[in-house]
């Protein structure tokens, strides 16, 4: 009980909350008086509803109640026996099962009763839904079953054994539509409170406020306050399936490529890279660091002769940013192989890699697609069977041509990288293309300098969408190359702060080159979703450290 | 040249340390006379060997050399030129490549001279090697070019061009025993320094040292200071491609079974499950802490209908321990799933994912197992189809039958699981086992109570030759008895510090039951190697940050 008010307490908090726009700034005057005037016709509904119930319940109480056996809570299942009776997956309904007795645990998501005798409720597991009639009659379900019913919160567990009967008409609103269950019994395995919104709202696409301003909308924020309960939506359902095949995706290529995974630490003894947007961590008398990536260990693996090594892992970036695409910690996609002759072997690995990856959430993810575009519609991506890869200069040339002012050695920044994208978008038809030659002095010490163009490196970029998802280059592995460029880094790196990293290079090291790609970034701009706070399952930004 | 020196130098410093044995004593003085003389021994005998060569040098400085083109130090590959020449792989050669020219890069792995007109090369690829022969002769190779390919490093990477001739004499030494290379071309890519030990002595069985004491004996510490350099070693090559192995088993089985893999946050705001063992991060203006487990969060993937969910993840534990099975930093491999009626729907799945992990590593790894087996020999791990299943109050029974005092409720000690899992092994056949029903006293507040027998819970740990691998239950799903227990817990917990977990049980939550299994225990226990330090790239402990 103390749960539920809880509950009410909450969704009266949250209703001050979610009347905010996404953007955080409140709606207009007249949007307010509107929403305050359905507030209070709801309130007036619901009043009556309650006399009316309390009416009909002091009737029914003088009735006879046959069918207590067959409704009521359930006791919290401590596993006290395994009758091993076969559980339905709604999924596999269909209309060979009809006249079956089924048993099936699901959520209740709606009910809707029709005048005393009736109530339509509509079960879910998972993203698939059913429609479910439960119908007094004479003998087996009895008045006090369908008050019961009716009393059953939205989002409770419950178990259910019914027949299956063809639906008199197509159920357009449920996934199965040929067929429905007919209630015989009905138990509550876990009751659920008040939401703090409704899945309802946490699904609707924005074209709906267009037509309704009114509807209630769920600020980001508010869905991140409760992510266990916005993780329930279909379309948050169908991203995390896409997550996991971007992991998949990307380890089947590299295990058919030889790669072999590794595990490298996150707790270090010194800051790496110069020390800027580093984690601290009291470490029993020492300080250790929060690994801002698998860089050097991965390296150090490449002068053991592993040859091709990958590893999924967090890691984590002090950066104080509040943008769309940055996170403190997220998960990377590295990878490092050495090569022969010229890191383009390396560069054509990822290649296939990326193309393997779009290609396969492209093919294998349709219907997870689908379910995203009704709430978030996107244009599909567009990308060819060999990638496109442009030189730096080359790029360059396209955003001057285009009016960009443009130094030959300038870092390109989040805006012109957005213009670069839509020019190759608009000449090559592709969505991703790989930039390859940075300037030197924009990428980190251990980048390969060009022998053949002074000021450029050996250095690349792939894009999504005209932003930034994967970061590499060919490595320096000759020890004292290495040394001079930390030395002459701007600002310069102490090298006994890197020393097991440098001393790596001195017992004979192949030349390499790698990459690391952000997972969440990949599925955000596949996908367009503008904030990747929404690939994320729980995002970490420096205002938010929980749930 | 100033690599070479420091090289040198560390050598020294090294010889200092090596002579610890692996338990960190030193060794008797008797020994360390013997290893002076030898030392002194083979001072004079590279004086000699240093006269003679100079007297030579002198010599073939008269003659003229025809081999300029043939030899010599490459320039650091900076990626110049791509011929997309073919390399070759040592692994592929057979007496089928006979005549056949071939051009690869390996490392110079030995280098053993007779007279000054041959020299024998072992080339090494990864693990696999090869015997290379130079010999001079009047019109291709020099003095001068076979005098290079004596000053070149044990280690250093070459590239080889060379004649596929068939061997004399079985070349055993080698992998690769039919055929041999005649060297026509020998440049060195990138030079290596001395080594702070060789691969030989780091390769040495412990039986080697019984026979000869006088060996140089690597201790583990000085290998992990070393760890690029250590994880050259064959052995290691076949441990860490079988850690590969472990979570390849894992994840297969898994998305065969539907289960998502998920990630969840490493930085959390607050400390959870009281407290203990936690680091402490400095987050902006805030202390974030570093997660012990994905538990909480994995438990809300659940709550949001992910039905059955996985993760591999790195986790932190900020235990104070040297022992050989802890470190302050580990990959956790979690799982969670719900299930209809009773836990052992899920321990069922666990049962047949551990069967899937043991026999994939047992059949899939014979070569890399075999390795392995001749640095650290081991008696195959044992294991049934299906897995031996004890309740707790048998195992205790069996303890007191074996003469152990053991109390109903007490928790077991790392010596009496040892004790156990011996008498498990006699009277079963088996060396791994599940243990089912722990007391609740000694399991996390969110054990879910047995309801049949007070004072146990239905939890359970897994164990491999004795040791704990896997630890889990079913978790309290009911928001309520779940805030008692935490109030309960001993010490008790404050609710408003786990809030948000315990709120994601409010709108209900389904049974549902989980385990985390340790990634490097799970390998260490498999191939008996006695310390988690060997089956850890970079490995972490109170101690050790570094590399």
């Amino acid at each position: 009980m103390a749960a539920i008010i809880d509950g009410v307490a909450e969704i009266t908090k949250k209703v001050e909350e979610v009347i905010l726009g996404e953007d955080g700034k409140p709606l207009s005057k007249g949007a307010l008086k509107k929403l305050e005037k359905e507030r209070e016709k709801k309130k007036k509904q619901e009043e009556r509803a309650a006399k009316d119930a309390a009416e009909r319940a002091a009737r029914d109480a003088a009735s006879p109640d046959y069918s207590t056996d067959r409704y009521g809570n359930l006791p919290v299942n401590q596993s006290e026996e395994r009758t091993g009776r076969t559980r339905t997956k709604i999924a596999s309904l269909s209309e060979k099962n009809i006249d079956e007795t089924v048993l099936l645990s699901a959520r209740l998501q709606t009910s809707r009763p029709t005048g005393n005798k009736k109530n339509f409720i509509v079960l879910r597991q998972g993203t698939v839904t059913a429609q479910a009639v439960l119908t007094v009659d004479e003998t087996k379900i009895s008045k006090q079953m369908q008050k019961f019913s009716c009393g059953i919160t939205s989002e409770s567990l419950v178990l259910v054994e019914a027949k299956v009967v063809k639906a008199l008409q197509q159920v357009t609103s449920c996934t199965i539509q040929d067929v429905e269950l007919q209630i015989e019994k009905l138990h509550v395995i876990s009751a659920a409170a008040r939401l703090p919104f409704s899945l309802e709202d946490a699904t609707r696409p924005d074209e709906d406020y267009e037509k309704d301003p009114a509807l209630v909308r769920v600020a980001l924020a508010t869905r991140l306050d409760h992510r266990p309960i916005d993780l329930r939506t279909t379309t948050n359902h169908a991203i995390f399936r896409m997550q996991h095949g971007v992991c998949k995706l990307f380890r089947e290529y590299l295990e058919q490529h030889d790669f072999v995974e590794i595990h490298t630490p996150k707790l270090l003894g010194a800051a790496s890279e110069g020390g800027a947007n580093v984690f601290k961590v009291e470490y029993f008398n020492e300080t250790a660091f929060l690994a801002q990536s698998p860089q050097f260990y991965k390296q150090m693996m490449i002068t053991s002769d592993f040859a091709k090594v990958f590893e999924i892992g967090t890691v984590f970036r002090a950066e104080n940013s509040q943008s769309h695409r940055h996170m403190t910690e997220y998960v990377s996609l590295d990878m490092e192989m050495e090569f022969e002759e010229h890191y383009h072997e390396v560069l054509d690995v990822f290649d296939g890699l990326l193309v393997h990856i779009l290609k396969g959430l492209k093919e294998r993810y349709t219907d997870e697609i689908a379910v995203i575009k009704k709430q978030f519609p996107f244009e599909d991506f567009e990308f060819l069977d060999k990638s496109l890869r442009l030189t730096y200069p080359e790029a360059v040339k396209m955003l001057r041509d285009a009016g960009v002012e443009f130094g030959d050695y300038d870092d390109m920044n989040t805006a012109q990288e957005r213009i670069l994208g839509k020019l190759v978008k608009e000449k090559y038809h592709t969505d991703f293309f790989m930039l390859d030659k940075f300037p030197l002095a924009v990428r980190p010490f251990y980048t390969m300098p060009d022998p053949a163009r002074p000021g450029y490196s050996n250095s690349y970029d792939f894009f999504m969408r005209g932003e930034e998802i994967l970061s590499g280059a060919q490595r320096v592995h000759n020890a004292a190359m290495l040394q001079k460029r930390a030395e002459e880094n701007d600002p310069p790196i102490d090298p006994t702060t890197i020393q097991p990293y440098l001393d790596a290079f001195k017992f004979g090291a192949p030349p390499h080159a790698g990459g690391a790609l952000g997972m969440e970034r990949v599925l955000m701009l596949f996908l367009d979703l503008g904030n990747i706070r929404r690939t994320s399952l729980f995002p970490r930004d420096p205002n938010r450290l929980g749930p």
